[in-house]
C-alpha cells in the first residue's frame, strides 16, 4: 500500500468511527432531526473557522522552511479560493433567520471550533511545512463520507441547497481540488516524517472536526432544556421548518 | 487634483529626482556602464527581495485587521503570481557566469535591500493593511520611468532580452497588474489617512529601491579598487561582454 | 461572589470532575500506579509544552493589543523564569533511564500536548490579550488539587523529590506566582468580556492538560500490549522502581 | 584584534564619522542649538521605537531557532527592563509643553524611525537569532560618544536632566547592561558568521540612529520654514527656554 493510500485508509477509518457514534448513527430518529437550532449553531462554527481557513492555508506559503515554488503558488492558489467562505455560513444562517449586525456580535466559537483554527495556525507556521496537506486532503475528499448524513439532515430539516451553500459549494470545489492535493502532496512528501506529519494533522484536525459538530449538538441541549448560553438567541431568531415548534 | 493623481505625481515626482542624481544621469559616459558586475551585484539584491515579495504580499491578507475581500484576494492572487520570481534572477546571473551551489551560498544581501524586506514585512503586518499598497502601485506603474536608463544599460553591457528575465517578464505583467492596483487602491482607500499611509510607502519604498541601486554600485566600487567584499567572487566569476577587461 | 472567586469555583470543579474520573480514582489499585513508563511517557509531553511556555508567555508582552506596562512586565518577568524549564522534565526523565542524544531525538508530542502548545499561541496572539492569564492562574494555584494524587504516585513508583523536579520546583515558584497573577488579573480584567475570556481559557486549557493524561495512559497502555508506538524505546530504557517487572 | 574589540572599533568609528557631520560638529553655532523644537521631534521618534523596543527584544527570545537558555533569559530580561521607556519620552515632551490626549493623537514615525523599527523586528524574527545583539551593544555603550554633544545641546536648550529623563535612565542602566551585553554576545557567538550577522546589524541600525536625528532636523527646517509637516502643532505648543523667540 502506497502512501497515499494509506492517508486514504486512515481518513476512511476515522470517518467511519465519527459516523457511527449513536449520536450520528440514530440522528434521524431523534427530535434534533426536524430541529434547525443544531445546524445553526455548527454554521456559526463554520463561520469561525473559515474565517481562519485562507489566511492559515496563505501561511504555509509565507512561511521560510517553504521554499518549494509549486507547493507556495498551491498554498496560495487556494486561499485565493477559500477567501471569504466565512460569508457563505452567515448567507446560510440568514436564510434561517439568523442575522447579525456585525462580525462582533456573532457569538464566540465553541472549544473545539478554537482549537481546530489554534492548531491549523500552529501547524501552518511551525514544524514539517508539508503537514497542513493532511488538513487539506481530507476535507477535500470527505465529500463521499459525509453525503448521506448531509442529505438526512437536509430531509428532515427541510433545508434547500439554497440554504446550505457552504456545504454544496464546497463539494463542487472538491472535485477539482482533491486531484490537486493529491498531487501536491506525492509531490512534497519525501520521507517517512513528511508522510507521518501529514498523517497526525489529518487525524488530529479530523477528530476536531468530528468535536465540533459534537460541541454543537451540546449547546443545542443547552437550549432545549433552556439554560444560558452564548447562543441562546437563537430560540427567538430561527425560523423552523413548517409545523415544527421550539422547545423551549 | 484627486488621491490617486495625488500617488502618480508623488511618483513621477521621486523618480525625476532619483534619474536626475549625477551617478545615474551620466551612467552612460561611464566606464561602470558597461561592466556587467554593476548588474550581477545588483541582481543578487534582487534575489534577495524577491524571495520576499510573494511572502509579504500574502501577509497583508493574513492580517486580521484585513476583513475586505476582495482586497484579500487581490493579495493571494499578487502572491501567487509573484511566487518564485527570484529564480528569475538567479538564470539572469547565470547568464553572465555567476552561479551558486544553493541558496545558502549567494551572499547576504547590501543594508538597503534587508530595510526593503524588512520594512515591506512590517507594513504588511502593522499599521494600515492598505499601506503595502504604495508599494505595489509605484512599482508595477515604474516602467515607463526606467525603459530609457534600462535600454542604455543593457545597449552598453551588450546584453539580451533573454538576460534580463527577471525585468522584462515585470514590464509585461506591470501592464496587467497596474490597473489591478489602481482599481483596489481606489477601492480601500476610503479616508486621508489610508491615502497618506500608502503615500508614505509608496516613497519610503521608492526610496531604499533607489538606495539598493547606489549600494551596488558602491560595492561595485570596492571591487574595482580590490577592496574586501562579500562580493568579490563576481570578479572571477562574471562573464562580460566581449572586449571589456575586467578591473580588479 | 466576585469574579476571582468564579474563577477560583470553576477551577475547583473541573479539577473535581477530572480527579473523579475512573483512571484516576483508582490509578492506586492498578498495575499502572507502580509502572514509571506512564509517568516517562508524560514527562516526555511536559519537555514539549515547557520548551513553549516561556515562548506564548513573552507573546503576550509583544502583542501590540497590550499597552498595559505592568502587564506586558509581568509577561516578561513569568517568561523569564519559565524559561529552560523544559531542561527540569528531561533531567527526571534522566534519573528513570531515558535519555536522547538531542532535541530532535525526542518524540513528537501526542495530540492534546500539540493542542495545549498551539491554543496557547494562539490565546497569546490573537483576541483578548488578558486572556491567557486564565491558564497563568490554574496552572500557579493548581498544587494543592494534585499534591494528594503526585504523593501516592511517587510513592507507589519509588521516586524521590530529586526525580520530580518539574513538579517541585513548581510548586515552590507557585506560591509566589499565585499572588503575583491574581493581582495582575485583577488589574486588567475590566469587563465582564475579560473574565469570560480568561475562564473560558481556564476550563479549555485545564481539559488539555487532563487529556494530556489521558493520552500518555492510552499510550502506556499501548506499550503493555506490545504495539507499535513512538514511544516504545521507552520499553528498553526505562529503570523501573527495584523488583518490578516490565509488561511488554 | 579579538572579535568584540572590533566590534567597539567598528562603533567607535561610526560614531566619529556621525559626530562629525558638519550639521551636529557645528550644532551648537546655529539657531538650531537654542531651539527646543528640534529634540522634541525627536523625542517623538524615541517614543515611536521605545514603544517597539521591549517588544522586538523579546521576540529574540520567542524566536525557535534560539535554543540557548541564557540568551533566552537575556532577552526577556532586558525586555523586562525596556517595557514602558516610551512613557519617558512623553514625559520629557511634556515638560517642554508637548501633550498628546492620546497615543492615535502622537504624530506618525518619520522613515528613518519606522525603517529602525521595522529592522529590528526582521532581525529578531528572520536569520540569525544572535544578531540583534549589534543594535543592543552599541546602545548599551554608546553613552560616552554623544556625553559631550548632550551636554552641550542641554546647556543652549536650557534643559534639566529632568526634562531628559529618557536619556539619562538610559545611560545609568547602561552601565548596568554593557557588561551582560558583552558577556552574552562572547557567549552565543561562536562562529565568523555569527560575528559578522552582529557587526552588521550594529552598523545598519548606528546609521538609521543617525538618519533618524537628520530627519528630525529637516522636519525642524520645515517648521522654521512654515512648511506643511505633521509636526506644525509643536510650534504652538513648544515652551521654548526664557527669551527665545520661534521662528515661524
Amino acid at each position: 500500500m502506497n502512501k497515499l493510500n494509506e492517508l486514504e485508509a486512515l481518513i476512511r477509518s476515522e470517518w467511519k468511527q465519527a459516523l457511527s457514534q449513536p449520536r450520528i448513527a440514530n440522528f434521524v430518529d431523534t427530535a434534533a432531526a426536524s430541529d434547525r437550532r443544531i445546524i445553526a449553531i455548527y454554521l456559526i462554527q463554520v463561520y469561525h473557522y473559515a474565517f481562519h481557513t485562507a489566511r492559515n492555508q496563505a501561511l504555509v506559503g509565507i512561511n521560510l522552511a517553504n521554499t518549494d515554488t509549486k507547493y507556495m503558488q498551491f498554498c496560495f492558489e487556494h486561499a485565493l479560493e477559500e477567501t471569504g467562505h466565512e460569508l457563505m455560513a452567515l448567507h446560510d444562517l440568514q436564510t434561517m433567520g439568523i442575522r447579525f449586525k456585525d462580525r462582533i456580535a456573532i457569538p464566540q466559537a465553541l472549544p473545539a471550533t478554537e482549537l481546530l483554527i489554534a492548531y491549523l495556525y500552529y501547524v501552518a507556521s511551525q514544524g514539517n511545512p508539508v503537514q497542513r496537506l493532511g488538513y487539506s486532503y481530507w476535507s477535500e475528499t470527505s465529500y463521499s463520507f459525509i453525503r448521506a448524513f448531509m442529505d438526512m439532515l437536509m430531509q428532515s430539516m427541510k433545508l434547500e441547497k439554497s440554504q446550505m451553500t457552504f456545504f454544496y459549494s464546497h463539494s463542487h470545489i472538491d472535485d477539482k481540488h482533491a486531484k490537486d492535493v493529491a498531487e501536491i502532496i506525492v509531490k512534497v512528501c519525501k520521507t517517512d516524517k513528511d508522510w507521518e506529519a501529514v498523517m497526525r494533522v489529518a487525524k488530529t484536525t479530523l477528530k476536531l472536526t468530528n468535536d465540533m459538530f459534537h460541541e454543537s449538538f451540546e449547546e443545542f441541549l443547552k437550549l432545549t432544556r433552556g439554560e444560558a448560553s452564548a447562543y441562546a438567541f437563537i430560540n427567538e431568531q430561527i425560523i423552523q421548518s413548517e409545523g415544527f415548534e421550539v422547545a423551549k
